[in-house]
Parts: C-alpha cells; structure tokens; sequence
C-alpha cells in the first residue's frame, strides 16, 4: 500500500492511498494518529479506499507522508564512499544528527535556498517509518518495528552546516528536508529496505548512485543500536543516510541553485522530485 | 506565575501553579496546548487559581512543564570557561543539538544511569520556553517570544556524546534530561532571563557556579540567530548551554552514579533536583 498525505479541493489535508496515477482519499486522520494506535496500515486502506474519491494525482498537493513524526533521528556516515568524500574517518558507530519537522515539505513543493547563503547540496536517502518502537529492542526484532518506507532528500546548507561543530542547523533550514512522495508499506518491500538502488539525479544527471544494501549499518541494525540508548516511538522516522556524490564534495563544487530540479529515485518506492526556489526576501 | 505540570490523587496529569509550597490545580490542559493558542499564561492561572484543588508539593509528582514540545534545541559551547574545558575551539555561531521528548523526566525524577556506560554527567543550564515563534524573528523583538524559562539538567552520557562526531545520542539516554521544576513566566524574570546565578551541586558540593550573563550568544540572540535557519513555534524550547565544570573535563573524571544527588538552582527560578539510579537490567 501506497499512503499519502494529500490536499486537493480546497481541503487541507487527507490521507489516502496512490493506485498508478490515482489517488483514492481514504479518511481525515494522519499516519501519525494510526500508527500511535497500532492500525495494520494494508488493512485499514483496503477496508475502505473502495469508498474513498478519486483524483488524479496531479490534481493534488502531496505533503510529507508524516508532518509531525515525533522524532526524526538522521543518520550521517552511513556509507563508506560517501564518508570517503567528508572530513570525517569512518567512525564505528552510527553518526545521528535530527531533522525539525518545521524543515519538512513534501514531494513536488519547492525546495527552499534560504538568502542567507549559496551552498544548498542534495542527499539521496531512504526513510524508514515505525509503527512499533521500544527501548532495547533485539536485533532479530527490530523489523518487526518497521510500518514502511519513503524517500528523503536531506537538502543540506553546507556552510551552516560546519559553522560550529553540529551540523544541525545546517541540516533544518524551512522547507529544505524533502520527505515522500509516499509511505510504502513494508510488505510491498524487502525485508530490511535492502536491495534497492538508490539514485539521485541532478536536472536530469545522475548525481549519486547506489544500493540500499551499502549501508554500514542497516536498517535493523540502526533500530537496534538506537534503541540501546533512546526508547523509538511508532511514527518515529529514521532516515538512514547518503552515498556519495553529494555537491559540496566535488571540484568544483556543485550548488542547487533556483530552478534546479532534483529527484530523488529509490528502487520500488518511488521518485522524490523537487525544485530549488530561493527564498522570498524578507520585507 | 510558576506552572506546574503534575500527577497527584491517582490522577496521570494536571496543569497547576506553585505558590509557596502550595500546588494548586488549574485545568487538565496542557503548557503546549495553552502556548498555542496564544494564551496570556499569568492572567489565565488568576482567573482559575482561586477555584483550584490544593496539593502540598510534596505530596505530587512533577513532571517536565512541557512533556511533548515541538522542538528542543540546546545550545553547546555557550559558556567560554565550559569551551575551554572542551576539546573544541570556541565556535562564533551557536552549536545546536536536539533532546527528543523521550529523553526528559521532571523534578524529583530519577535520572537514569544506562547499564551500557559508566560516564554520566550534569550540565547545568537555564531553559527558554517560546510563547510566540516566527522566522527571521528581529533581535528587538526576540524576547517577545519567550512565555517563560525553566531550569535544566543535560544529562551527559559522554562515552556516548564522543562515539561519533555527532553529540545526539549521548544527550537523548532515556530519563538524563531534567526539565523543571516549573516553568516561570517571563514577567517574574528580569529580561532575557539575564543576571541569574547559576549553581549545580552534586551531593551538596557545588561543581558549576555561573552567571546566565557570562553566556556568549544571549537569549535575544539564540532567538533571532536560530530563526534565521529554522521557524521557531510556541512551545518550542532552547536550553541555553552549560558552564565550566562538568564532570567529564576533570582529572580525575567525576562521574556522577547511582544514590548522587544532583541539584541545579538558577536565581528566581528554583532547584531542580534529581537522583542518579541505574538503569533496571533486562529480562
């Protein structure tokens, strides 16, 4: 099952299901709300979206599958060739870094170059979606904690993102994390997310190119080690990092600049596609 | 006002003020709920305090003033005398990490010593609770956005914190972020919370002795600098940074264990005061 989260109509917000290049609107809650009670998400839609109303999906305005998770944990330094292109040795244990739900938009909405500075790069990246957390969660379990699947592009301010030694600021410019364009659910995936080719192409050039399976620590893995220290809630997001490729590293470098067009490709959940936009000036 | 959130009589939770050692319950809302609504926090408590059920404080259980904000942005290197104890050179744009929600208890709560790592710590620090939020927030008008502050214990497990080049997952140990004990609305604190005494004890003894004007980026400026990135929002929290003398810069390292008493009082805003126990084993 495809979830999204949409407006069209006039209506805020409603979530649905995507069928080809349709969208069949399933109910006012939020993925959020069902997977705090539990729902079985393939269920829930297959019980109702024979009801639901029928758009084409490019009469609607997706937003991020979740808008509000409760916490999004980043993971930096997970694959080795893009460790390879940073400042950074590979270290033995997983790089998190958050993500602000205010830095949140969804699958075809802008991309936002704040004025502040030209240094806006893209990050190809999995999302991995709970719909069960715990603390000390064993590895041989930690599957079980995963509702889906999505895309994210982790757009980057680089030269806020090395101004003090966290790169979080860097990391949670408005309307810069790219999340969508829909929640897959884990039976419409391999276990794990592995396997997958990740792409991400830069108005039309392949920018970075991967598997999913290059990963150092996988998506099970990430669970588990995580939840060691921090309990992990469903509607949790972890969103598990990028291969190399990205802008900053290159000579010369490579800036997303207004109009620039990225997607962001992942083998069976689909194209993440956004463009670059400068910020409107303040008045 | 001194808001408190609290269970007491069975009851999981109630919205209070603290007067003297009196808590009086005012409604089953919540600090979030109130700040986004834009609610006046000192004339909505007089027009209920009268009409409320009367606790001694020592008869309820704290919990943080706000369980679920939007965000937490905390704030490193704040202090010059703490960022020459640190291996990092002074940084002049603020160092920001996140605390999720998961990681906080309130006054009298334990703090808990994960079974994994024998190197818990205390940072001291004022909190900063948004009433109003924005992007691009003027630094004349930042202050406007503070409905109050409140006192917290960043709870360090620093093998953690130095894993990786990211400090997020030794900050976000479950139950090692003591928020409270109340939240003081602004009016009962001179502007921009400046000029308060700070003092962290560890069993009595004094280990971090401040003043909240010896920090480098002020209340007013972490406002408007951060909200040159990131949309603030009503409920949002920053912790301001912590001072010299932690823990883990001494020789030799004093770690804080299980039975210590860790108090951290800020002048006008009270004592928040915890007990280090370790983590339950796992079955």
């Amino acid at each position: 099952m495809r979830y999204v989260n949409f407006s069209a109509d006039g209506k805020t917000r409603q979530l649905g299901v995507l069928q080809g290049s349709t969208v069949v609107s399933l109910d006012d809650t939020t993925l959020e709300q069902l997977l705090a009670e539990g729902t079985d998400l393939v269920a829930w839609a297959q019980a109702r979206r024979a009801s639901g109303t029928e758009y084409k999906v490019d009469e609607v305005s997706l937003l991020p599958p979740l808008t509000k998770p409760g916490k999004i944990i980043c993971v930096g330094l997970n694959y080795a060739d893009h460790t390879n292109e940073s400042p950074y040795d590979q270290p033995s244990y997983p790089t998190l870094f958050p993500r602000f739900n205010t830095s949140l938009m969804g699958h075809g909405a802008p991309m936002i170059r704040p004025l502040v500075s030209d240094s806006l790069d893209f990050e190809g990246e999995m999302a991995v979606v709970l719909g069960r957390g715990g603390r000390h969660v064993p590895l041989a379990q930690a599957l079980d904690c995963v509702a889906g699947y999505s895309i994210f592009n982790d757009g980057s301010v680089r030269e806020y993102q090395f101004k003090a030694p966290q790169w979080t600021v860097g990391k949670n410019f408005d309307a810069t994390g790219a999340f969508g364009p829909t929640l897959v659910t884990a039976d419409e995936v391999p276990a794990g997310g592995k396997g997958l080719k990740l792409e991400t192409r830069l108005n039309g050039k392949v920018v970075q190119s991967a598997n999913t399976d290059d990963m150092l620590f996988d998506v099970a893995s990430l669970i588990a080690i995580i939840s060691e220290a921090i309990t992990l809630e469903a509607g949790d997001v972890i969103v598990s990092g990028t291969p190399a490729g990205i802008g900053w590293a290159r000579e010369p470098k490579l800036i997303m600049r207004a109009g620039d067009v990225c997607e962001v490709e992942i083998e069976g959940l689909g194209v993440l596609r956004n463009v670059v936009q400068d910020e409107a000036p303040q008045r």
